[in-house]
């Protein structure tokens, strides 16, 4: 089975369009999956003329295609206008059709015409002016899919981490760290490790949100609800450990201690990840009805049209999606 | 000029002493400095015999000796009654007696006796739990020498990281982020990088608190007293900038970017830190009258007696400081 996989491809005035282009034309992913960009046209030819690219941008109505080599099947959302600068789209055209693509991609995937989302990368904030009230990717694939659990994970080659808390002040983790949100995201992440990436008993390490994990409370005591949460994990038979202090962790699971490391927080989470793998994590959403991938990167405005963006995180996002179709199938055919 | 140091033997029943013993049987180290060991002669001895080391203690009064090789210098401190079983020996005596190195360690240096200290571990809770009001190395010797800015600074071959706030909780931090805080920071990581460092003109990133920096105010708006510091900072000529969000910020320094990283708070610090320098990264207090650097490591009560210690992060710790105070020397000559 090769899966199909929906790659939004984000917001036009990013690096999205660029870096989908660049991703697509290494030649092998035909064989892994169906790439179906959901996107802009106008927008993605005139990107391959400026890399000068020889590829061809074939329009289609959804999925039932065959990737091939030289060829990019695209489901056309919008068409911008474009004149002769690209830069001169206005935001909120260009944030509003970026949402677009998201909306039509989690269609697809709710449908099942795809097996899988793949996220190019849209701007939370100019989404935001333009009207539209967007929390980001995984809160809104999670709501439409009426999903409850759901976690976001980011995976390198050396390291998984899994967030119970994401985009909120610093100040305000401490009081989201109930043990139930914690003891969800345990049992997403173990669920997720075991069905897509073939670990039949993950190892997890969770972490402590305080210094020396509180060094017996003497500062902070939010380690007693995340041993909760752990306690209960372990009696339903999960191999999971901790509160452990969250500076020596990371180095123990890249020593291969733990599959993944639970955290409570963005920045514990994001700080290790991406010290090891700048450019080529992974953002998956588990606990969704449908695979869903992401690029670890933001739009770049900076170095959009420039011919500079690296697509190795989209590249991997793709690779990894496809990979987890065929995990999940083979599971499946299990049964 | 070859410096005296003071080494404190740290915690009796903790993996200090064998990890001072190991460090100083390396042949070069007298060549860097003059290591004065403070502690206790019953304990090191037996050390020595445990690991079966040709090293003789010597016990001096003071500093005024040279250094040589297969000797260890040791000014005592205590006489601790050890039996045939070390661990019978009760915790608060340890711990009271690792209070005490500290305290003779400070006194050496405030008199200019020493060059400097280096700080083998003693454990807080213990000497808490012993009666004794001890906040940690940094906060008692800013004190004795009633220093006001000081600088809890990590730092490791590739990577070296100043904290604004240290031992308190993850809640706890934002409230406690001052823009004089974190000027106070900033003003003394620079002089400290200067002085013992021989950066002329130290680039300083400075971490933001909240993820993504805030995201424009989406989430947290501490970035905006951090912002505040850091113009304060380059308007009187330093190179400084940020907040930064955190986390790609560690990436940027270790690819030669920035000289340090100024961090809000202990594990932004410390996950990038021991994930890339876990065994050997040295502390440094900057800001005080004298040179203070000290292990990286706690006490390790479970691995004590076991010869299975590792002495790297002390043995980077005492040259360290001796390279700091020959760079410290250099510079008062110039003058």
């Amino acid at each position: 089975m090769i899966p199909t996989l929906a790659i939004t491809m984000g917001d036009p005035l990013g690096i999205g369009p660029e870096v989908v282009v660049k991703a697509l034309k290494q030649d092998n992913f035909h064989r892994l999956c169906h790439p179906l960009v959901i996107g802009d046209p106008g927008i993605l030819r005139r990107t391959v003329a400026a890399l000068g690219f020889a590829l061809q941008i074939v329009e289609v109505k959804g999925a039932g295609f065959e990737g091939e080599p030289g060829k990019v099947f695209l489901l056309p959302v919008s068409s911008l206008p474009i004149g002769k600068d690209l830069r001169k789209l206005p935001r909120d055209d260009s944030a509003r059709a970026s949402f677009a693509y998201v909306e039509k991609a989690g269609r697809l995937a709710l449908t099942r015409d795809v097996h899988g989302i793949v996220t190019g990368p849209v701007n939370k904030e100019a989404i935001h002016r333009a009207g539209i009230p967007f929390r980001g990717h995984t809160e809104y694939l999670a709501e439409i899919s009426q999903t409850k659990k759901f976690v976001m994970m980011l995976a390198g080659e050396r390291l998984r981490v899994a967030l119970v808390t994401t985009h909120i002040a610093h100040e305000a983790v401490a009081k989201s760290l109930t043990e139930e949100a914690i003891s969800n995201v345990i049992e997403v992440t173990n669920q997720g490790l075991r069905e897509f990436f073939r670990i039949p008993s993950p190892r997890l390490g969770v972490a402590a949100l305080n210094p020396h994990a509180g060094e017996g409370g003497l500062f902070g005591n939010e380690e007693g609800r995340i041993a909760g949460a752990v306690q209960k994990a372990r009696k339903n038979g999960l191999k999971v450990s901790g509160p452990w202090p969250a500076d020596t962790l990371f180095y123990r699971a890249v020593q291969g201690e733990f599959d993944a490391v639970v955290c409570m927080y963005h920045d514990q989470a994001l700080i290790p990840l991406k010290l090891l793998h700048f450019d080529s994590a992974v953002n998956i959403t588990l606990g969704l009805p449908f695979i869903r991938t992401s690029v670890d990167h933001g739009v770049a405005y900076d170095l959009a049209g420039r011919g500079l963006a690296h697509s190795r995180s989209l590249e991997e996002a793709i690779r990894l999606a496809a990979q987890m179709a065929l995990y999940r199938q083979k599971a499946k055919n299990r049964e």
